[in-house]
C-alpha cells in the first residue's frame, strides 16, 4: 500500500498527503533545508510554527560531521536535532558531484571524494548511503545519484543516467530503517529521450516516491519548465513527485502547475543571510538606504513572527550591524513566505482554483517591490 | 519620592524594587547587555522569558549607528527594539575611554573621539549625552564619566574624578525624557580617599541611583571586593547601587553581599559566542572532545530552553560547525544561569538566608565541572 494519498487534482496540479514514520507531509510541500541537522539560526519549534511539515538534512555533511555513528548513539536524527517530525535525507550525491574539485574517482561501484572538512578520501556507494541513512533514521532516504551540470556533454549525461539507475537498483535492495521511505531519482538533463529512459528505469523499481534530479542546475527556466511539463506525468501518479532544489516563488508555482508535489531549496534561508526579504512583490534588500526610516514590517499583512513586531528600519539596523537577530528575523520571514505560498497553492488546488491563485501570485510578483522611500 | 523601595536586608545584602516608566526592576538585578538594541541572537520575548527585567543598551554605539534621530522617529528605543520593559542606557564614557586609540581629545567640556564606524571625529559632552538619551527614551540614563584603567597614574585617577563630578553636575541639570531616571557615577579606582571624595561629590547631586564605575578594570578581585565593601555603604541606602561591568557568578554573589543592587556584563553572552556554557560548577567548553557523545543537557536540572531539549553532543556539533543555533542555545543558557543565580540571591535575602545561599553556590563553583567523558 502506498504511503501517499492523492486528495485533489486541479489540472496537472495535485494536493496530497504523505504518511511517514514521524507524521504526515501535506503536499505540495516546501522542505526547509537543515543541512547539518539545524535550519540555520532557528529552533525546531519555530520551524514547525512556520508551517513546515518536513526538514531536509544532508547525508554527505552529517556522515562527515558528526558522523552517523554518533547520531545513532544519540538516538537518531530526530532525537539529536530535536525535530520530531518527518525528515528527508538527501543522499549526498549532489555534494559529491557539485563540489567538483573534491571528486577523486567515480566508477560503477561508487564515488570517491575528498572530505571538505579534513581532506581525507571518503567513498560513497549506494549500499553505504543506504546504511548511513538507516542509522540516521530519516523518514525519507534519497538514492545516491549522479547530477551533472546542465552544460555537461551528452556522454556525461548518458553515464549519469546509467550509473544512477545501476545504483538505484542496488540501494533499493539495501536494508533501511523501520518505516523509512525511499525515493528514486531520474536524471537526463533536459534531453527528452534520455530523461524518459531514466524515468522508465527508475519507476521499474519499488520506490515510495520519485524525484527529478539534475534540473535547475544551469539550464534556462524555460527549458526546465518544459522538461517538468512532460517528465512529471511520466512519474507514477500514485507516488509523490519531488523536484530537487527549487525554492523561488515563481518556480514553486510553475512546478506545482506541472504536477510536482515536493521541493526544497536553500534560497529562503540563504537570501535571509544576505540581508534580503522575500515578499509577494519580490525581494527587498534591507541594506538599501530607502528602508532606513521605514516603520512598516518587511511585508504588510504578513503573519510571521518578524513582521508581527519589527520594522524594516530595525531589521535594516540589525543587518547593517551584522547582528544575528537580523538574519534570524529574515530567515523566519522568508521561510514563512515560502511555506505560506505553498500552503496557499495546496488550498487553491483543493478548491479547484489553482490557476487563478497562480496567475494572481505571478501578476503580483511581476509588479515588483515599491521603490520609493518611506514618507511620513 | 524615591523610585526605589528597599524590601529586605540581610547583612549588607539588599532586595528591592526600582520603579521605572516601563515597569519595575527586581533587585539584585543582572542586566543583559543589548549594546546595539538587541541582546545578540535573541528576541525580546525570549530575554524576558529568561527572567530579565531590564536590558542595557549603549549610548555610544546607538548614537553612531543608527543614530538617536532615527530611533526617536521610530518611536524610541522600546518601540524600535521591541523590548517594552525597562532599558538602561550606558553613557558611552566607557567606550570613549577604553577604545584608547580612538580618543582624540578630552578637556573639561567633553571628549572628542574617532568613530569606530567611519573614523569621523565625534564629540560627547554631558549635555550631549543627556540629549541623546532623552531622545532614545531610555528608562535609566547614565552620566558621562571618565573611566581610567586600574593601572592609570594617581594624576589620571584624580583628573577622572574631577571631570566626572564636573560633568555629573551639568548632566543632572539637562533635560531628560518624561519619567527617565538618571544615575550618577563615582570613580577613583581602589584609592580610598579618592573614591570616597568622588562618592561624596556625586551623592550631593539629586540622582535616582548611584554607580561604582572604574572597578573590574584590571585590579585584582581582592582589591575590587575590598573597595566595594567600604564604598557601597557610602552610597545612599535609599537609592539603587549599580556596579558597572560585572557578570561572573562569584563576582555577582560577592558584590551582592557587599550591598550592590544592579550589575551588567557581556560575559554570559560573549562566553556563549566562544562556545562555552556557564554552570553552577564552572564553565564547560563545548569544543572539548569529551562532550562529543554526551547526551546530558548543558547543566542537569537546568530549566532553560536549551537544556529542556538539547544535548551537549548536539550543542557541541553546532558549535563546531559554526551553526548559529549553537551560540543561540548557549546564550539562552548562560543568561538563564546568570539571571537565576541573581533571582536566587534575591529570594535568599528575603528569607534572611543569603549567607548560606552564597556559601553553597561558591562551594559548588569551587568543585569545578566533572572532567570525565560520558560513559554509557
Amino acid at each position: 500500500m502506498s504511503s501517499f494519498t492523492l486528495e485533489a487534482s486541479d489540472g496537472a496540479a495535485r494536493a496530497g498527503l504523505l504518511q511517514t514514520a514521524h507524521g504526515e507531509i501535506r503536499t505540495p510541500a516546501f522542505m526547509p533545508v537543515g543541512t547539518k541537522a539545524t535550519v540555520k539560526s532557528l529552533l525546531p519549534v519555530e520551524v514547525r510554527a512556520l508551517g513546515a511539515d518536513v526538514m531536509l538534512c544532508n547525508t554527505y555533511h552529517l556522515h562527515l560531521r558528526p558522523g552517523e555513528d554518533l547520531i545513532e548513539e544519540l538516538g537518531g536524527l530526530h532525537a539529536f536535532s530535536g525535530w520530531d517530525r518527518p525528515i528527508l535525507t538527501d543522499s549526498g550525491g549532489f555534494q559529491v558531484f557539485s563540489l567538483r574539485d573534491t571528486l577523486l574517482e567515480v566508477d560503477d561501484d561508487g564515488a570517491t571524494f575528498r572530505s571538505v572538512y579534513d581532506g581525507r578520501a571518503e567513498r560513497l556507494t549506494p549500499e553505504g548511503v543506504a546504511e548511513i541513512q538507516r542509522r540516521l533514521g530519516s523518514d525519507i532516504a534519497m538514492c545516491l545519484d549522479i547530477c551533472p551540470p546542465a552544460d555537461a556533454t551528452a556522454r556525461e549525461h548518458e553515464e549519469a543516467v546509467r550509473r544512477t539507475e545501476l545504483w538505484a537498483a542496488r540501494q533499493v535492495a539495501a536494508p533501511r530503517a523501520p518505516g523509512q521511505l525511499r525515493f528514486g531519482i531520474a536524471q537526463g538533463g533536459t534531453d527528452r529521450a534520455l530523461r524518459s529512459r531514466s524515468i522508465a528505469g527508475v519507476v521499474e523499481l519499488p520506490f515510495d516516491g520519485y524525484a527529478l534530479g539534475g534540473l535547475a542546475v544551469g539550464e534556462s527556466r524555460k527549458e526546465m519548465l518544459e522538461t517538468v511539463a512532460w517528465a512529471a506525468p511520466e512519474l507514477p501518479a500514485d507516488r509523490p513527485r519531488y523536484f530537487m532544489g527549487l525554492g523561488d516563488a515563481e518556480g514553486i508555482l510553475e512546478v506545482i502547475a506541472r504536477g510536482i508535489d515536493m521541493f526544497d531549496c536553500v534560497l529562503p534561508t540563504r537570501t535571509a543571510r544576505t540581508g534580503s526579504a522575500l515578499t509577494a512583490r519580490g525581494r527587498l534588500n534591507l541594506r538599501n538606504a530607502r528602508f532606513a526610516r521605514d516603520p512598516r514590517p518587511l511585508e504588510e499583512g504578513c503573519g510571521c513572527p518578524a513582521c508581527a513586531e519589527f520594522s524594516r528600519a530595525y531589521v535594516r539596523h540589525l543587518v547593517n550591524q551584522q547582528e544575528l537577530l537580523g538574519l534570524r528575523l529574515l530567515t523566519l520571514h522568508n521561510l514563512w513566505f515560502t511555506l505560506q505560498l505553498t500552503a496557499g497553492a495546496r488550498e487553491a488546488i483543493t478548491r479547484g482554483a489553482f490557476d487563478a491563485y497562480r496567475a494572481e501570485a505571478l501578476a503580483t510578483l511581476a509588479t515588483g517591490p515599491e521603490e520609493e522611500a518611506w514618507q511620513r
